[in-house]
């Protein structure tokens, strides 16, 4: 099948004169998760991990995909006739490396523009043209090929009242405009379906777990051009449009109105945002500003309404979860369970709360060894079943009117080792210790990272990631620009200054392959503390209310200062949600919130 | 007398043509600290402080210097018609902006091009000459009119042994060569006193405290040329220059020879390290390579000889601080004492050291009040009566053979204050918790930072410095490129991964302006710890011995692993140093060194 399906885009390939067709993941706003209808290179590769690229040659194909998905992707492109390029692996070479070395002189590359980032589109290009060659972004092969591709999702889009976003569209625009002002911006393009989503107040479907609309806008010193489809919107949402300076276009209308821009206006994007259509249609003459969308910042930092929201969302979900636990306790070993059924209980746990629309990403159950893989999903064939025994990682998160939620608490269900409670109590010290800094503004993620991490290099053990993102309101549960790592990562936009109302989760871990994974995750709000002669302190507040479990903690690793802080954390959990639990549950939560 | 010095100086400049002239407080090779010969600044301003730059203009002067000197330049500029400008002061223009904005279209600057940074004389001469004028940079107008002017240091050179150094010149050479053909360059020119000391292995006495030699080096592929006063090398050290291919050239010739670089060699120079009037005579044609000094790193990194020389300097120097604090605690009160006799006394325990070649920088002996000035310096009359109660802080440091020390202790002359007690134990749970690191390669000052300065944050104080500098081997006290910092000063050059070898000071503070200052510093040798799965540990090893008072220490604010980490260092301490000292001494390190 995969092999018809490649000779059919081949032909198409030398139709157009195209030697190279390159196939990424991703959809038109290279956004982090993408709907149904942005699967090409899985339909052409076979291939369904979440992240890879297919290389597409007349005589040979190639697929990228990193180590979370290596045996995956080996078994998937069984019989493909598609090699696997293990992505990070010494020796192996990037996909741009690689097309370059293959490449002849005057042959052609071709994509669709609009799924590649602007850089790399534009890297390629000027290769390619060196080359004698050219690069054909117009064509989208791959859907002139795929019969039954999904449709574009069509879900109907929202208003978001402002007692949910605390500042209403205009006075967002005027912030956006004033700083287009400050660049002498006639034009503003901005594509991030988040960004968009939140400077208009409006929310969709058309991403699983993210509650954003397929759109792109253009803000102008007194309109706004809202490309989307018209069907998503009621006539409420028109009306709002309307009074709002918002026009209303066709979804796909971008590209031609782009070219309409007329030269002399000045036009402002962030090029790591955009797609290389979008790129290459606004005229070439037009004086041009790159730089951070101004939405950025603006949207990272909560602002009062927000956050007493986010604390609502937070106590829901705090009882949802603490119901949940009370429930794996109180009957694993005694019912029958498994990673997927409990997954499915706990979401019926939240969708009895109040406000809940959906899920925020899928949630990770992992059983023991399982939650060594931080990426475990489990489905059909991989769906452990749970035991009175060993360790259940739980990752999970909501979308509530309340804002967006991001938790993790990993539970003993009968006994653990001693090693798992010298791990876990470490886990939990360096939680307490990043939940706890108090720090002079100025700070960055980098500054303060080693106080969640500290406890496990000091076992001379590291988890190989950040220790914590930026979360949307009820938006997507990674945002930029703030984050906690102890290295920068380029690609990872989260090196920003702690400012007060960026809203960040603090979540250390250990994973030990092959036995057991821990990770505990709270949500902190950066707040202003104390400002003196020395500068602005800022502290944080942590807003994530659920047990942290008593059971796996060893206390021999714990200092005074360590146990007072979870007990204070714990004694602010009971008071916040025992009122919303029923009698059984709440004598449990004493329990489980008692001090140590 | 500065009155009628300005008007030689504009005498100068007017035959010159020149409408403003421009006079730092450099050397020709921008050092740190600068020898009497280059006092032009104060000369010419009356100003001694040791930091500042004088504008000259045929009407106006102008000073600038920062902070800690405002009180000072005030009192030393009355009369001398020389306005002061408090650089970083809100409102006040930096002098390079000042300059613009009086410059008139077609009016010339000039300055002695040897003490002005390259990259600012650049910025200074494409502004001037887009305004139509020039920069006159080959005339060092002060010294036409300076009658008196100090001579050139000419102190004699001397060899470090192998046994000092670890390492021959030869091989030194070989690594920057290497570097070089990295580069494809056929000449580096090096201007850093220190740089040039360590990669010939020669040390001198040129300026006070720093035993380097003033010279230039240019590296060819087969050749030294080092430019340097004849009259401070003997005999043998001719010879092993000629062995070493190294030939030496009188130290102003360096500017000529520039000229006669062959356009098509490639030259490679570190444009932040050279003055304007090197960067100037190398040939405009010449391909250059503008990196960081290979040098700098190599320094930076101390071999296993070094490191182990390093350890015997600190243990006499150790030994030597335990001897002044066991007098300043068994006289005070006792017999007289000032801030300059206790410096004394402390000069004179260091000297009865083996080894011992000068003080490492002015000793900060500094009582009470006068602590809470960071750069305090007593003399003739600032020089306070020591009495049995309140703290004194001595920073002090020696250059031995065997390398050289940094290192402050904060001490009880008597009671002291509850308050300072709880500030004296957050420096040193700080100073603990930095030197008991275990992190992973990779680091930088920037993510340790914290573990130092949090158990001020969490007071809410701050102290408005770095946490600590890299010292150099016989070299330097202040030596790039590793530092402990939470925010990065582009000036500041400290921001490199830790590498080990590199030996860094922690020394956190509490500064309480008109009450006490209080600063305990230990030198750290980043060394590498387990390599596992995760990447390579490294920690750190201290290398100061001496005592840290336990008479200002409350053990209330101290947990057991702070109090383990306190016991474990002053056990070494005892171990280490015990040795060395009388009876009377050791039986008083005893009680010093106790565990708590």
């Amino acid at each position: 099948m995969i092999k018809e399906r490649l000779a059919k885009l081949r032909s198409l390939m030398q139709e157009n004169h195209i030697q190279y067709y390159i196939i990424p993941t991703n959809d038109y706003h290279l956004s982090e998760y993408v709907g149904e209808y942005f699967g090409a290179r899985k339909y052409m590769s076979g291939f369904t991990g979440s992240a890879g690229v297919l290389l597409v040659g007349l005589e040979e194909a190639g697929l990228w995909t990193d180590g979370r998905y290596y045996i995956q992707a080996e078994r998937q492109l069984e019989g493909s006739t598609i090699t696997l390029f293990k992505q990070g692996s010494e020796g192996v070479p990037v996909m741009e490396d690689y097309l370059k070395s293959v490449l002849k002189d005057h042959e052609n590359i071709g994509f669709d523009g609009r799924v590649i980032p602007a850089k790399m589109g534009c890297g390629l290009e000027s290769y390619v043209q060196a080359h004698g060659g050219q690069v054909i972004y117009d064509k989208d092969l791959v859907g002139q090929i795929w019969e039954d591709r999904p449709a574009l999702s069509m879900e109907p889009a929202f208003l978001l009242d402002e007692k949910y976003t605390g500042e209403s569209a205009k006075s967002k625009l005027a912030r956006v405009r004033e700083k287009m002002a400050e660049r002498h911006a006639d034009v503003h393009v901005l594509t991030s379906l988040d960004d968009i989503a939140w400077l208009l107040n409006i929310r969709g479907n058309d991403v699983a777990c993210n509650p954003v609309i397929l759109s792109y806008a253009a803000v102008t010193k007194d309109k706004v051009y809202l490309f989307a489809h018209e069907e998503k919107f009621d006539a409420a949402m028109k009306d709002y449009f309307a009074q709002n300076g918002v026009c209303l276009m066709p979804y796909n209308d971008i590209y031609e109105w782009l070219k309409t821009i007329p030269a002399s206006a000045s036009v402002m994007y962030n090029k790591e945002k955009i797609n290389f259509s979008i790129y290459k249609n606004i005229p070439a003459q037009s004086p041009v500003t790159d730089c951070e969308n101004p939405t950025l910042l603006m949207k990272a930092v909560k602002n009062d309404t927000e956050i007493s929201n986010l604390i609502k969302a937070h106590i829901k979900d705090g009882v949802a979860f603490t119901k949940f636990m009370y429930w794996l306790k109180n009957n694993v070993g005694k019912i029958p369970m498994t990673e997927i059924s409990a997954s499915d209980y706990l979401e019926q746990c939240r969708r009895s709360q109040d406000g809940f629309i959906e899920l925020s990403f899928d949630t990770i159950c992992a059983y023991k060894e399982n939650a060594a893989m931080m990426h475990y999903s489990a489905h059909g064939d991989q769906n452990a079943v749970l035991e009175p025994e060993g360790l259940l990682l739980v990752d999970s998160g909501g979308q509530y009117y309340e804002g967006t939620t991001d938790i993790t608490r990993t539970m003993a269900l009968g006994p653990v080792s001693d090693e798992i409670k010298k791990h876990y109590t470490a886990v939990l010290k360096g939680m307490l210790n990043l939940a706890n800094a108090h720090f002079l503004y100025g700070c960055i993620g980098l500054n303060l990272d080693i106080l969640a991490r500290g406890p496990m290099w000091d076992m001379g053990i590291d988890y190989r990631c950040g220790t914590g993102h930026g979360v949307g309101y009820l938006l997507n549960v990674h945002e930029a620009p703030n984050g906690f790592r102890w290295k920068r990562v380029p690609e990872r936009d989260d090196g920003a200054v702690l400012e007060a109302g960026m809203v960040t989760t603090d979540e250390p871990g250990v994973y030990i392959e092959g036995s057991h994974g821990i990770r505990i995750e709270n949500e902190l709000v950066c707040r202003k503390g104390e400002k003196n002669e020395y500068g602005q302190f800022m502290y944080f507040e942590t807003i994530t209310f659920a047990p942290i479990d008593l059971d796996v903690i060893d206390t021999k690793y714990m200092t005074a200062a360590d146990l007072e802080r979870l007990n204070r954390y714990h004694k602010m959990v009971y008071d916040t949600i025992s009122g919303y639990l029923t009698e059984e549950e709440r004598e449990w939560l004493k329990v489980y919130t008692r001090p140590l």
